[in-house]
């Protein structure tokens, strides 16, 4: 890694993520009415909560998104959810500045192209092994998992292991 | 690339998609009652949206079909949704006239033996990397993405980047 | 392949099917009342349909099954369906008989220690890619292909296209 | 296999298994109103029966668990299940005193931070393929098979083959 990538890490105090395709899989079931239904992943869930303990921020930013998923969230910890959101940066900027925190110190992972904005504003921009090419394109960081299938643990657990705080040996 | 197929690729203005095995994986559940639950992808749904946006003309053929996915692509903009078809060479003709787009100027995709019949019709024949046999002999263009696992997001993408239409970089 | 297992494939007048991890994959849905909910594979389907049509016996003999696996079975062609089944090979015995096929002419496929004794009775027994140890070591032949994702499209398109009555290019 | 190695497994009387991820895989569905909604594996359900017929002891320890997994393992016959569990060592120790097993004689997989402490306390410490970092280092044993796709069935299988347990071909 080099010494500009390493420094984009260390810096990290918040987490913005997508959710189809990053804390869920791309792929996603239609039930007879309709309604979607996602799979999510029980590593994500047990760092996103050691980070929470960790004193981090977490924001999920989602163009769609059910009852369900904001249930399984909120059971987590996480406070800042929002769902059916045109233009993401603007959730964004709103979270970083409600905990005074800098868009520099935001790593936003996400997968398709209404991702592209905010990943350009953050300090870190991160994608899943299965983004799309521009999403790929965009990001510093392309982790070697899919979305929803360990991709989220993996940025959590390397931004908080390379500040040494992640629980387990450094 | 050789000449010929760019040249396929450039002529596209319309998409035919079967459903099972392409926009949606060959694998489906089945509920107590025999209703089948199928899956999409939202990296497919991200790229109809954009090529409906751009104008090109999208219709879905399939011999099975239920309420939920009507739904869903209905959603997505999608305005001819044919389910229950026997024979699929009627629709897509259908679907051809209704925009005088000719079939040499559409893109179906299929994965089973009851779409040779339109892959041999139309100017680009397109498989998922899991079809069968028959359906990958049958196909110009064989995408590396399963169906319902990118195969749709694959060859409307690069339709659209061929013909510098892609929203992204080019 | 070699004259003997040639021979075997040429033999075949009839098929019979494990559920569990062949005709669909070896994990399956739990819902809250303890229901499990099944994947079945639209490749395999397609491939019972041609067989059927082309005059192939099928019988699908489970130790578990429920309703909604029984519908969609049917609805396919399928005539005997054999659910509940403790000893595998009397129903196996009770299908060849009702049919007058010899017990040398059947494709049994199956993935686990239930199969084996089934496996060893017939003229060919076939295997999922994914099986266990001593279902992979009782088969003639292992399919590339896993459980539930092909396996049983694999073993019915083969035997057809050897025996040359596959609807498409032989 | 070292003989430090072998001497564990030749050793296990009982097995301990974490839920999520080990006996079902990390990701899992969540429906409408945040139930949570998992696969389990029947390969793995018929090693576990296979080692009950053995007289080898089994539970199950989560840290979460909902009333249809509970029906499903109380079907294969498993006796202890803990659900809801906070610290994983009460309950294993509780297993074990329960048969008089040490708890060097126990094989424990576990899958994520929660499961260290027990995995570092039983005689042979597993982890499936797909584990998180920690559960990896902690781990005597890591099986080919990711969690929910066979890595329970691995372990048993494993077990009782060295033990000249196993009902097949040894």
């Amino acid at each position: 890694m080099n010494a500009d990538l390493l420094a984009r890490w260390k810096r990290i105090r918040g987490f913005a993520f997508d959710m189809d395709g990053v804390l869920s899989p791309a792929g996603l079931l239609v039930l007879e009415d309709g309604t979607l239904i996602r799979h999510v992943n029980v590593h994500d869930g047990m760092a996103m909560r050691v980070a929470l303990d960790e004193r981090y921020k977490i924001c999920i930013i989602s163009g769609s998104g059910e009852e369900g998923m904001q249930i399984r969230f909120e059971r987590i910890g996480v406070e800042h959810i929002y769902f059916g959101v045109k233009r993401k940066l603007t959730p964004l900027e709103e979270f970083a500045l409600y905990y005074g925190i800098g868009l520099h110190e935001i790593l936003y992972m996400g997968d398709d192209l209404n991702d592209i904005e905010p990943m350009r504003s953050v300090g870190l921009a991160a994608a899943p092994a299965d983004a799309s090419r521009d999403a790929l394109e965009a990001a510093h960081y392309v982790s070697p998992f899919e979305g929803g299938k360990g991709a989220v643990r993996d940025v959590i657990e390397k931004t908080l292991r390379i500040q040494q705080r992640w629980p387990g040996k450094v």
